[in-house]
């Protein structure tokens, strides 16, 4: 546990992710006392398999009030996965972007032909237009459109670099935060690929609460353009780093703030717990990852 | 068009949404110049069905940095469906509340012998710990438990009004709410079964934007307790009447904002078009329903 905490206390100090972090740290205080240093070993005991609902639709039966007769009218959302040349995602209408995007980088991917010169934003019509950002929510709103899977990132085919370009692939970023130390990261995830076998990446965006002059939480994000654009206040990256012996697989897991950070601070610094991660998301990497390998490595020290 | 912008007119001077509807209704502007008084059909000439993904699962190929080869360590979430006894629900793991539960009401589901004081509300196991809430993040927060399903729905068996007290099934509700307006509405869903077939009432939060000082529109909602689960600004509630004679189907959204109302403002001030609903959850409810009926209007009129 002493590395983990000490991850998190000195990502407090590094660059300015705050209260937030520092109180989704806190949460896990609960069960965590025979944590090994360094690896994931210790929350994985403690992880359970989400179940599945107890009664699949095949066994449904109607009922008064019954659970098959109220699909009659269909559900109002399912999961949203798209599956794209270069990525696959899960869309969230709610805030217009997406809930995460998954990419497999090796040197076959980063090299070929593509031109990004050729490549336009564009909306994804594939998204119904009550939940769909377009390029004019983002004009004057003084952000970038960000890509979460980087167009660098698939040279190796030019519809694969187009398909990046999606808006739905896209969040509003600070320009300077999206130009510097987050191109940063991207080159890093790149340059990863000569060290191990695959490099998958997961980006997205987080709304992380902030503890405001009342003493109490509170989640506040900017929505920009008549659609709504939801503006992250975070960002992470979840590097899954397949080592080239076979041996097993390392976990880089990072968060940062969005908004200008100073080229100085290394990118160590943002690397955090994945259940930090975990939690803040609603989403779940480590027993996925668990199902296709026994021996993973969490690198949240520098 | 005219009386769906006098709904929403009306409304902002109602009881306070404000802003954040006023926002949502301008967005509509874009292609309603042919809207029908008091129906959906304009409106439903321009809902496109969403398309598939065009890549189907069976068909993927894997190439270099392809989207068949990401999924080796699968995808961090998917549809969150819940089925339970008396509703089916889809959970949201990033706020800790359902985006929406759907039951369906009958003279035969309001009765029987279900006794409330045999009921407590409990953790949903069947949610990730990092994601679900406990009755401790409410205690003490100013907050109620408010049933998304209401337990009074469902008295025709004991399970089924259990069901209704996992916490997956409550989000934070302000207490004056709860006991008066909301409950009328309530109190209304289960009236209306006297006169139609079938009344399916699907419910759930919103999390709607404000404009600022800045001029800007910002999100902002609270979290509670060590799980961060999220407060609600607003509520809305979509019933979904199905005609006795079974000439079609009739639709009633409502919006309340999560704050005390006073009592004499009439449930129908509350009244907002579908759209509203869609636009701000994310979700859909029109193309759904017109899979199963070609006979449907919209009552927002008072």
């Amino acid at each position: 546990m002493t590395r983990w905490l000490r991850t998190g206390a000195t990502l407090l100090f590094g660059a300015g992710i705050g209260a937030s972090v520092s109180r989704l740290l806190s949460v896990r205080g609960r069960a965590e006392e025979e944590e090994t240093p360094g690896t994931l070993s210790g929350l994985l005991n403690r992880v359970p398999v989400v179940p599945v609902p107890r009664v699949q639709a095949s066994e449904l039966t109607v009922s008064p009030g019954g659970s098959g007769a109220v699909m009659k009218y269909g559900f109002p959302s399912l999961a949203n996965i798209k599956t794209r040349e270069s990525y696959v995602t899960s869309y969230d209408p709610r805030t217009r972007t997406a809930s995460w995007v998954i990419e497999r980088l090796n040197p076959a991917s980063l090299n070929g032909p593509s031109d990004r010169k050729y490549c336009n934003f564009k909306e994804d019509d594939s998204v119904h237009v009550f939940h769909r950002s377009t390029n004019a929510d983002f004009r004057g709103s003084g952000f970038d459109r960000g890509h979460l899977a980087a167009a660098a990132n698939h040279k190796w085919s030019q519809k694969a670099m187009e398909d990046t370009f999606y808006l739905s692939n896209v969040a509003p970023q600070n320009p300077h935060l999206n130009r510097n130390t987050w191109n940063h990261l991207e080159q890093l995830s790149r340059s990863l690929t000569k060290r191990y076998l695959n490099v998958y990446v997961c980006t997205g965006p987080l709304y992380l609460p902030r503890q405001e002059a009342d003493g109490k939480l509170y989640v506040r994000y900017q929505v920009l353009g008549q659609n709504h654009v939801a503006v992250p206040t975070h960002f992470f990256k979840v590097l899954i780093l397949e080592q080239v012996d076979g041996r097993g697989v390392e976990l880089r897991s990072y968060v940062l703030p969005n908004e200008p950070i100073d080229e100085k601070v290394p990118l160590d610094h943002f690397l955090v717990p994945i259940e930090t991660i975990e939690r803040a998301s609603g989403l779940q990497f480590v027993p996925n990852i668990m199902k296709r390998t026994s021996s993973l490595q969490a690198i949240t020290a520098r």
